[in-house]
This record gives structure tokens, sequence and C-alpha cells, in this order.
């Protein structure tokens, strides 16, 4: 009996089908069925790379470095040069980075009683809880506050006063990896040489790898007038895109640049728009006492967002998409049986012999299946 | 032979069934069916949405300004107005920022040699490898050290210096998007007017979408007290949760915030809790000599997170999550069969009607199929 | 008639097969479906744990604390005692941190006109586009400008300054979350006792769940000399890794530390090596005139990377596994279908029987399936 299980189990089986000789319900089967290797093979293999494992969690680490210098002259700071030092903040390169277009210096700040000129002096305090030890509502509207005196005056910038941060570069390192497939890259391509780096500025058509960007451009091709962004501040992001093939090779896994505003394009122009802050820098004078220069500085901030995914040949994915096509297809000869069963005009004779129904023997035979 | 070929492809074929009358395996196989049918509807369908695609790999720009002003008076640094330039350490607004609520001065420091109080000098210095070009144990149990002094006094703090801290609050902005969909948006709702922003400040019921968060509010919400934690410092993290049906509109996706605690929740209490650091002012006097006024400053560190996912209706996962379904269904019928091929009373019967045994036909002839 | 539908739609209803006893397809079928079978259990679910839920979108906190002392002795700066408020930038314990290793400072500089050595005088400021009110090349090959004088030295560094930079430790506080599954945890686990975290140095072997670094520990994990990188400054990813399977419980989620040069290994070498920027520190003296100190600071950059991933139990990858492995092994018999109806000697005999053709009945009879 155990061997013709076995015997039996090695048998090729195969369904048995009925040939119903129609040819409409045929074609819409054959119809039904090319479309779902056409979605097969178009969509999901040739379009959406569905032979391919996906690692979209990219690991990012990017240092900047900015060059360029300007000179402003105003009444209260005098003649000064600005390098990336002093208008780049943080000035150690980070994917985050402020570059100061225009500034308010307020100097020689001390700790005192002075004027604050303000409209609505109680208002205001009760409005925001600050605490000041004395603030007495004078007859010309303004309070007499304790704090760093002389306080700030209230001014709008109309120009930037570094006008020529436009001409500043960026230099972009960007280190990538897909650690799902070990894979790791960095935006300085191996093929530049050294005179290229110091030497290329970025240039979507000319110069597409060259990771040296400078302010204007990137300002103009996230669409916005760099002199009007610098006025009031601004935040830009610039977008490195790796999408990377990796059955092509790896020097098909190239970065792309994107340039996008961030305070101002998705939202309430009126409310988002500007960014500013305010450091300030302490000295001791010779008996000690504290001051300080008071900077509200109005600069455009740029975030370098990485992001991409990469895909490689994974048989999971090949099998799920593969699997799930062909049970559709299946599906397909459900909805052909219920036209034929139920909306043709042999609709009995379908019936009747697609479904035999079973006939019971009465007495067992012992030998197995080989009777005919 | 070809048109015939063409004919015969055109027809259609369907499986022919063995109808068994077997009611129990056929109630059985019906539940098989409708659970699964139940469970792609309902499951994978209504709760799981499991015909869109999802985009997790959230990007996300975050800009922050804190508003509010502390007054301190300490022995050491007298009486100090607090502003956001002095508490918010970066200044420049990053997802990571850091208020200060309390702080220890030491003033003045100079280079030079100076006592310093351990009890275990010589153990220390072993311990951290320091290096101090002199360090003589003293009879009193001090080491005389060069470096910047007077040292640090060892004071914890028992109470936080800037009480008001609890009333500053944060402004957040937000910008995300979803670069598999080409989706962006802002926490900064469109329907916010602008007074609205100026005045509003969050609350999860009335103001869920108001940018503006006071600190003692955001502590409170992570089940911290704002006074406790500013004594010693402490770091929350501030979620932002985007999760987006982009099929719904999208003005179904808007930010949800949560608030925890990121320092104790998750460790040995006594280990990690609390935050401080130490920065310096320098300065140099009238001979050009430097000295200093060391910071250690203990304070709440704000991170905000951002994560979220967008669903999208999309082909492929449809297919493989209805095609899945349809193959173990089809499986279903595995079992049914066995039960009926070894359990029932007729399985013999059953076994040789729905193993119909080939009979080879000596003749081979020569007209194909159409015969009946 | 329903009772009668009802009645056949609980019949059980099977395909009829064919058992055509041909071995050798039959093998072939067997051997297709065990290897299905093999690749759904093996691959699938041993190693691929395929009936897993996978959330990789990790989200992640850290904060650093870096502890270490040394000292200078140059002579611009003269003798110089190094805390962490001065060598780590920014000093707040961000997961991006600089330590100085090495710096040169220009002390003492102040707005003014000044020499500067420059061969290529005229060709460096029209390649850099930078503004200077007055610019005359001398005899003597340099130009005057007017900037921050005396101009910075143009010296190389041959050895880092801060020699004991190599002791300094790193502590790092890694928080992670996976919002998918709501799991939270930390680096530093439970068991550890309050003694260990102060005496305990991460080794791979010994110690790897302790979160204080040696840095010259990591350099040389790193696969870098340290003395050699402190030079001229570099940049190091710590990449903290968390592979989670959260149906083996939270002890099982611990992370696992890799250390890899971020600045050198991956691009031309002569190119990208090194690390270094520029910060200054600004004084007035008693007149009110400002002056600063330039320090070029040459140092190791250590960005904290933390990726992982968890996975956990779900009926939709296993059903969508199953299912679409189970719908493959069902394609198996149509490539056993068509070696059977093509390349067999009873080829005939099988298509004949295989595909019964339907015979039409005449005459319609009223009484529904049950006639047998």
């Amino acid at each position: 009996m155990a061997t013709a299980a076995i015997n039996s189990l090695l048998n090729y089986k195969t369904e048995k089908y009925i040939d119903t000789k129609n040819k409409a319900v045929g074609v819409l089967h054959r119809l039904f069925q090319l479309s779902v290797i056409g979605y097969i093979i178009g969509w999901v293999f040739i379009v959406k790379q569905g032979y391919q494992e996906i690692d979209d969690a990219i690991q990012s680490s990017v240092i900047t470095k900015v060059k360029g210098t300007a000179v402003t002259n105003t009444s209260e700071s005098g003649l000064l040069v600005w390098g990336p030092e002093e208008y780049v903040i943080p000035p150690q390169g980070e994917d985050v980075l402020f570059v100061v277009t225009s500034f308010l210096e307020t100097p020689n700040q001390k700790m005192g009683y002075c004027a604050e000129v303000r409209t609505f002096c109680f208002h205001f305090k009760s409005l925001t809880g600050h605490n000041r030890p004395q603030n007495n509502e004078k007859s010309n509207g303004t309070c007499e506050i304790f704090g760093w005196c002389p306080t700030e005056k209230n001014i709008k910038p109309q120009k930037p006063l570094l006008k020529n941060a436009e001409n500043f570069t960026i230099y972009i390192k960007n280190f990538i990896q897909f650690p799902k497939f070990s894979f790791s890259k960095s935006n300085i391509l191996k093929t530049t040489d050294q005179s290229y780096l110091k030497k290329c500025r970025y240039d979507e058509k000319q110069y597409p790898y060259c990771p040296i960007f400078r302010l204007g451009d990137i300002t103009r091709r996230a669409g916005c007038n760099f002199q009007d962004m610098a006025t009031l501040g601004g935040a830009i992001g610039i977008v490195i895109q790796w999408d990377c093939d990796l059955d092509k090779g790896t020097s098909h896994c190239n970065p792309e640049y994107q340039f996008t505003r961030l305070d101002a394009t998705v939202s309430n122009k009126s409310i988002a728009t500007g960014f500013n802050f305010r450091h300030a820098r302490y000295f001791k004078n010779a008996a000690g006492e504290s001051y300080r220069s008071l900077y509200k500085v109005y600069g455009i901030r740029f975030h370098i967002l990485v992001y991409g995914k990469a895909g490689k040949f994974a048989i999971v994915p090949l099998v799920v998409n593969i699997g799930s096509g062909l049970a559709v297809m299946g599906a397909g000869t459900f909805f052909c049986d219920i036209v034929l069963l139920y909306l043709t005009t042999g609709k009995k004779s379908y019936k009747d012999q697609k479904f035999e129904v079973l006939k019971y023997e009465k007495q067992h035979t012992s030998t197995d299946v080989d009777i005919s």
C-alpha cells in the first residue's frame, strides 16, 4: 500500500477541462489574460521595477563650506569686511546653515533702565507675561523698562547690506549609504579632478555633478530673487536626490539637485515669509562691567535635505508580483464561468458537464486506482 | 493546422468539477472562502488600506523661534534680563534647541594655578588621563591644578533660576514633503489668519493646529513638572506626526503633536536624568590678558521629531493583496479535498471520480479536437 | 428554486483530475512544488522573516557629552588648558559634534589695511569676486587689502596640538522609537548600574553596550590613525544600528556600533580629506574699538548616524508571501501540461481527455442539477 501511495503521488495529475467551443467567452478570457500579462510585464516589471527590493531609508551625512567676502558700511558698525567665520552661523559646516545677508547692530548695550517705545505698553506686558522689575507708563507713550539699554530700534531693512552674498559659494559634501544593500557613495564623483573642484560651479545642464553652488544661482533656481529674499531673509531647501538602480551598477547612482523655497511657497505668504534671529557678543569694560552688541541678523537659511531610494533585484518581490498577478489572472476564469453559466444560451449544457455529479459506487473494490 | 490551433486557442476551456453533493465539506469550504473574503475586504482594504502605496520616507524641515523674557538675580551675575538671544542655544532656530532654565556662572576665570577641592585627587587624575603640568596633593585634600582659575564650585542647583521659562513660547514651523507622491505641506495651515498666529497657544482640543507652544504646557503634556525638570535639566521630544491619506485630499493631511520625555522614561532614572553643559564667554583686559566667564547651564533640550507616512491608491499593492488573498483561498480546496478523500465515508468514490484514469488511445486520428 | 440554488451552493465541488500515470512529468511536478515550498519556508520565512511587517522609519534622538582635558603651548596662544567647553563645537551635545585637535590662532586682528602674501593676487580677486575697497599689487607680489589685520599665516599644521584628544571620551545617549509598533528604547541599557556607566569604555567584544567611546578607539575602529587624522582633521561616522525582531522580545533589540570614515574612503583622497573651519572671538579695547582672535580649527567631526528596522508578525505579509508562493506553484502545472501535451508520446490521448469536448443537450430539462 505504501509503495502504491508513493506510486500514486508521483503520477502526474492534471485538471480536466471542458472545451466549450465558445469563442465569445474564449476571446474575453484571452483578453483578460493578456491584460494581466501586460500589467505584470509592462507596469510591474518595466515601469515599477517590481523585481527589485527597495531601500528608501537612506542614511546621509552632509558637510558644507561657504566661501566669499562682503563689505558693509553702516553708521553703527562702521566699515566691516565679512568672512565666512562671521556670516555663516553656525560656522562649522552643518547641513543647516544660515548666511547673514543683512543685519541691525545695537552696540554697547548695558543692563539698566531705559525707555522703550511701544504704544501698547501695558497690554504687551500682560500678554507676554514678561517680568520687568519696573514698568511705568510715561506720558509720551513709552515704558521704562529694565533690560539691555539702549533698546533695539524698530527698523525693518529696506535692502540687504551684504550685497555680495549673491556671489558666495557653498561647497556641499554629501556621503550617503543604503544600509540594506551595504552601498555607499559620495556626491563628489571620483572622475572629478582637483582643479575641476576648485573652479566649477553647479549648472544643471553643463556641470550637474559639480558640488559648488553660487548663492544667487540657488535662489534663482528656487524661483526667488536673491536681493528680495536677502532683505528680510528666507529659507531655502537644497534637495539632493539619489535614485539608484543598483542592478545597473554604481556609476548609474548619481545625485540630482533641486531647490525649493521652504518658508513662503506652502503657506500664507504674509505670515511665514522672512527669517531673522538675534545673537549677541559680550564684552567687559575695564571696570569689569558687562556690555554687549546685539545683532539682529536677516539672511537665508539653507537646509540640505537628502533623500533617495535604491532598488536591487531580489527573489521575494519577484515571486510576490508574479504570483499575485497569476492569482488575479486565475480569477478571470471565475468571471468567464459566470458569463458562461448564467448569460449564454447553452448554459444548461455547460452546467451539467462542468459540474459532473458524483456517482456513488456501492461495492468497494480492493484493487486501487488502476482499473479503467 | 495553424488556423485550427488559433481556433482551439480562442475556444473557452473551463475546469471540469465533480459535484460531490457533500454538504459538510461544502459548508466548510464556503466558510473558509468567506473568511478569506472578509480578510481581504475588512482587514486589508478597510483597516489597513491595502490598496495604497505607502511613502514613509518623510522629508522635513523645521524652524523654531522662542519668545519670552526672564529675570535672574544672583550674587555672581547680578540682576540680569534674559532674552532668547541668551537663553536659546543655538540662537538660530534649529529643530534641536536648548532653553536655559538655570545656570551657574564662574566669572573672571584666568589661566593659572589654583586649588581644586576633590577628595580623590590622584585617582581622578589617573582615571581620566587629564594632563596637568603641576598636580600636587595638598594636606587639606585639594590638588593644585593649572587651568582656568578660580575653578567652578561644585554646587547642584536646588531650584531653577529662570522661573518664567515656563511661560516662554516656541513657534514651530514645519515643512514636510512626501517625495514619492510629490506632496508637500506645512504645519502652518492656510486657514489661519495672521492675528490667530499671534495670539493662539497650542491646545490638543481647542487649538490642535496652533503652532505656538507654551513651555510649561509642553512639559505638562509630556507628564513632567516644569519646575522639577528645569532645576537639573532634561530632554523633551516634540513629535509631529503626519498620517496622510492622500486619497481623501490634502485637507485631511494634518499634523498631530505628541510630547515625550527623552531622558528619563526609557532608562534608569538616576543615571540618565538631567541635562547640562558648559560654555564660556571670552574677554581680554587692558593688558591683553584673556579671561572668561564660564557658564554651566541647565535647561530643557527640545528635539522636534517629525514622522509620518502617506498612502495613495496604486494598482500594484491592490493586485498583490487581492491576488495573494485569492491564492490562499484556492489553497482551501486542497484541504477540503484532503478531508473528502481521506476522512469521509465515500472516499473511494470521490477518489475514483476526482482522479479519472487516462485511457490511452491506440489509433491516432488525424482529425483534431472537433470530433464529439 | 432558491432553496435549490442554496443547496447547490453548499454542495462541495472539486476539480476533476486526469491521472496520466506519467511518472516523468509527475516527478518534475513534485520537484517544482517542493522547491517552491522550500523557497516559502526556507527563504521567505526563515531567512527573510517574511511573516513580519517591517518598520524602517526609525526615529532617533541623540545627546552627546565629551569629557577630557588637553594642554597646548604655542607662541601665539601661550599655555592653555582645553576643556570640552572650548574644544567641542557646538558645546551643547548634538548628534554632529566637532572636536578640535589642532588650531591656528591669529590674535588681535583689527579692521584695517595690511599686506596679504599671495602670488596670484589679481587672479585670485577676479576668480572669487571678492570686494575689496583697495587692492593694489605691490612690487613684492603681495596685495594690500582692507580687512582683519594682520592676516592669517598660511601654515599647514604638521602635528596635532591637542595630543591628548585621543583620550577624550564621548558619552552617547540614543533614544529610538519605531512609530509603527509604538516601540521605544534607549542605548543605555536598564541592566547597567551607575558605576558601570562611569568606568566602562566601549569594546565590541567585552563591553558592546557601553555607551562611552574613547576617541582614539573610534578612529582605530574606523581604520584610521588618530594622530594622522588629528593633524588636518577629518570626519567620522558613528553608526548605531538597531535590528529588532520584536517577536523575540525587547531584550533582543540592542544597538550595534560601527565606525566609518566619512571624508576619505569614498572619494578621491587628495581632494576630500581634511576638515577645518574658522571661528572668531570678538573683543573691544578701552577705546571701544573692536578686535578679534581668529581661530582656524582642525579636528574630527563626529556624526552619529542611527539606523535600524524592526519586524513584527503581521497577517498581511504572511498572506501575501504564502499566497503569491502558492500561485507560482500553481503555475508549475501550466508548464507540466505543456510538456505533457506537446513533448510526450501520448500527447494525443492526453489532449483528448484533458480537454473534454462539450456535448450540447438539445432538450432542456426543467429539473435542475439533482438528476444523476
